[in-house]
């Protein structure tokens, strides 16, 4: 099996354009070797209404096969070997261990899907019987659960080649609520793309799905995303990657005849406050710490810690010490792209060339796409004064505030957009007695954390990966966990609908052996 | 108590602004006497600032003390007696049975959230407990909750003068959620409006609710909710009205620097696809019920069934000929206001002057304001062929579709936009052999009926009144019933959160007993 560069739609591949492009490999430094064909006008429309006629099949099969489907496609990534693997590195120029971790995260997410399918309660099924004496009017039996919205377009991301893009949580949670699926494949990463398709359509052969359960489009631009979002038959997007990006998107969706919603996981530069006692218990600990977590992965992470919080004190001056002697001892590592490097360095400059801003740590050693991690400080009234400040920087880079007071603090954090993440550093005694800083840094982000780093997001159902615009485009949404599911259903409800031709999940019996709420009572009872 | 026309910034009466406006009586066709405040553009600012300011302390009360405000807005609704109840006729032109009706709906409602927060498992509490002995990596403690987005906009419904206005449907779910709100009243029931904040102010006052919990404006054009829904410290808004109106809120918020989730239930003809069955075994009970159902409020509810999908038959022609008979005999009614009447008029004639339409019965003994009653007919073709026939006409008429077989039918349905309700006249064995009329109807709607009409929305947790749009902007939501409450909460994660300092929903011995989710299983037990 090679790489051939073509679109699929459905099983069928299709190279019908003119228009090629090539990925690049940022460690080498050369293109690679296999052209890719951007997807035409006419490939696109096609995808899009064989994912609606295999909606109608795929949606009625049972949570059993969809479920035997996703372990499936975990299986055929694994199976694809090394071929992936390499690909994955010379498209991203990441390691092969972060390869190999992030296709685990791939795999474990197609299966924690699967496990959700089995257990079956996630339809939400919501059951009012009937009451037909009661007073003055009586009541008529209704009952709701989670159905499908219909097909769904993916954009795969540019920093995670597979646990956020291809068969990644968009793609892995549309499939599993019963959505046909429309990969729009990253650029940077077109191989592993094809690659993981390849995976994916082996798949729905071997589980008898049918034909446009997925399909997968290549493009260098936009206009390929766009023509998707605007097509009629889409009824959903999922979206990781800049807030212009996932904005214009958003925006492209409400302007539709019929708007769609769009999931867009955008930036963030997730917070860390630092309070006192955290700088006077293990201040050099979480510096170092820290020093790890915001070069991670290149600072190519959307929860990089890029901005850290805290009081002037002589606490904070070791602190800002011990952080920029470690930044400067970290090797720079290759960033995805030359255009990603570039964004970088123009965003580093802009934030460290205001006003205010003090450098603490500059690594210079930099070549080729390497990135040369950065940490500056500047005042909380520079902070607040300055909204060029808050603007996130992708890449190895953090800056310190030093607030003059607590009051001034808080007024940093009520100025802050929304954010995936907020941190808290400090001892229980101390977080127990600023309720201020945690409910201000509360009502600005998805998922607090104490005494942690932010990078890390673990695949569980109580994961919350979304926050307030512009971390997310629908912050009532989540784009890892399990929970990221309920981006691609709807309720319908049936009332006064004869026993036997409910759907298993609404029956009496509760053959499922779910989690329903009858008549108010949360239950797995039968009725 | 009187009316003042005041606007309220919170609990503040004030009318700054120059212009004013009256409602009309659509019976007695006179103005009614109070002049009502437009809000200013500082009036408006105000209210929204004071709503942020009670955020923080309204948040943070328990459920309990929310449950409390609710039930006290009910008790002071009730308490304003005769004199709400003849506000609300003299402005809707609506009978006192309707008026006495709808009040008990909306104490219902209030009623029904606050029951909601006391048994407590509407926050979807999802807990993963920390295993740090994991390999290869260890797995920290991760708990999240819905809580509330911030302050919410309330746009009041015309034809809903209370269970759809100030404190309806969703000023209570919001007011559970924890979420501030201000009202826009709607112009038609101004007075209706202030006797309702009233109401509320006075049961806030009560229950120790923080000033700005509440808020209402006045308002005749388009220009005080525009400026609510472009505010930037605006989180979510809810709206019930027309195609139009909605979607437009809908873009404006799209287009805000921070994009806001706006809820705007719309139009819906709500198809009833009559099967063969239900015509040879009962065509004239149904005509007969349908007549009641097409008239029902002169016409003017959001599940009114405005579209009757038929093969064309011998028992067809009986059932046209019985509904037409019985459309003949009902007497009209007035409708809300002269503006309304003249869109219905205008749509109504429209849609029956297009090509192919039939009409089939028409009353013409209407003065005043009222509605005269009309049923028309055209193929399937024809309407397949010409969208201006799939549009709403709002008001006391419905149009029968008669199809040349079910080929045709299905694809009648599969030509439709979404809708609220869609319902299946039939035997359950025809039913049962339907799956495609099933299945293509479910794809359209937010709730499928069998049997029965689709006016009559009850008050409960399993309701869903929303549909694919444009019934309404967002199906993944309900207007009615309790789980209305998602539509002003989102997720937030507590991340390796000391025990003592979490909410009461996410700590290990589970104080308040609801439903949580623990490690992937449904459960009320402690941890």
């Amino acid at each position: 099996m090679n790489l051939t560069g073509q679109n699929y739609i459905g099983n069928s591949p299709s190279g019908k354009g003119s228009k090629t492009f090539q990925t690049y490999n940022p460690v080498s430094l050369e293109l690679n070797a296999t052209s890719f064909y951007e997807a035409t006008s006419q490939e696109i429309d096609a995808a899009v209404q064989l994912a609606q006629t295999a909606f109608n099949e795929y949606a009625a099969t049972t949570p059993e096969q969809k479920a035997a489907f996703l372990v499936a496609i975990a299986e055929e990534i694994e199976a694809l070997g090394d071929a992936l693997l390499e690909t994955y590195v010379t498209e991203s120029g990441l390691p092969m261990g972060r390869a190999q971790g992030e296709r685990g995260r791939t795999m474990g997410q197609l299966r924690a899907f699967a496990n959700l399918l089995q257990e079956g309660s996630w339809v939400e099924a919501v059951i009012d019987t009937a009451q037909p004496d009661r007073q003055p009017l009586p009541k008529v039996d209704i009952r709701k659960m989670q159905e499908p919205i219909g097909p769904v377009v993916v954009f795969g991301a540019s920093n995670f080649p597979l646990a956020f893009s291809t068969a990644g949580g968009d793609t892995a949670s549309a499939l599993a609520a019963g959505c046909p699926v429309i990969v729009k494949g990253h650029p940077m990463h077109a191989g592993t793309s094809e690659w993981v398709t390849k995976a994916i359509l082996k798949a729905a052969e071997r589980t008898g799905m049918p034909n446009g359960v997925f399909s997968h489009m290549n493009s260098s631009g936009i206009e390929v995303g766009t023509q998707l979002v605007q097509h009629p038959l889409v009824k959903g997007v999922g979206f990781t990657g800049s807030i212009a990006g996932g904005t214009a998107l958003y925006r492209l969706a409400a302007e539709r005849p019929e708007p769609i919603p769009v999931y867009a996981e955008m930036g963030s530069i997730n917070p860390v406050v630092v309070l006192p006692s955290a700088l006077v218990e293990k201040g050099n600990d979480w510096a170092k710490t820290y020093a790890g977590s915001i070069t991670l992965g290149s600072g190519q992470f959307c929860t990089n810690p890029g901005l850290i919080i805290g009081l002037a004190s002589a606490e904070m001056e070791d602190f800002k010490q011990i952080l920029a002697g470690a930044i400067s001892e970290i090797a720079p590592s290759s960033m995805l792209h030359p255009n990603i490097l570039k964004g970088y360095e123009a965003n580093k400059n802009e934030v460290s060339g205001q006003n205010g801003v003090a450098v603490l740590a500059q690594v210079n050693s930099a070549t080729g796409t390497q990135a040369n991690p950065m940490v500056a400080s500047v005042t909380g009234a520079e902070f607040i004064a300055n909204p060029k400040l808050h603007t996130e920087v992708f890449g190895p880079f953090s800056l310190v505030v030093e607030c003059a007071h607590m009051a001034e603090l808080n007024t940093v954090i009520q100025h802050l957009e929304g954010q995936l993440t907020g941190t808290i550093l400090a001892s229980e005694t101390e977080l127990s007695s600023r309720t201020d800083v945690v409910s201000n840094l509360g009502k600005k982000v998805g998922r607090l954390i104490f005494n942690g780093v932010p990078t890390g997001v673990e695949v569980c159902p109580a994961m919350q990966h979304g926050g307030p615009f512009p971390a997310s485009s629908d912050s009532r949404t989540t784009s890892v966990g399990t929970d990221a599911i309920k981006r691609w259903a709807r309720p319908v409800a049936y009332q006064n609908w004869p026993q036997n031709l409910l759907p298993n999940a609404l029956k009496d019996e509760n053959p499922l052996g779910i989690s329903r709420v009858v008549n108010g009572e949360h239950t797995k009872a039968a009725i």
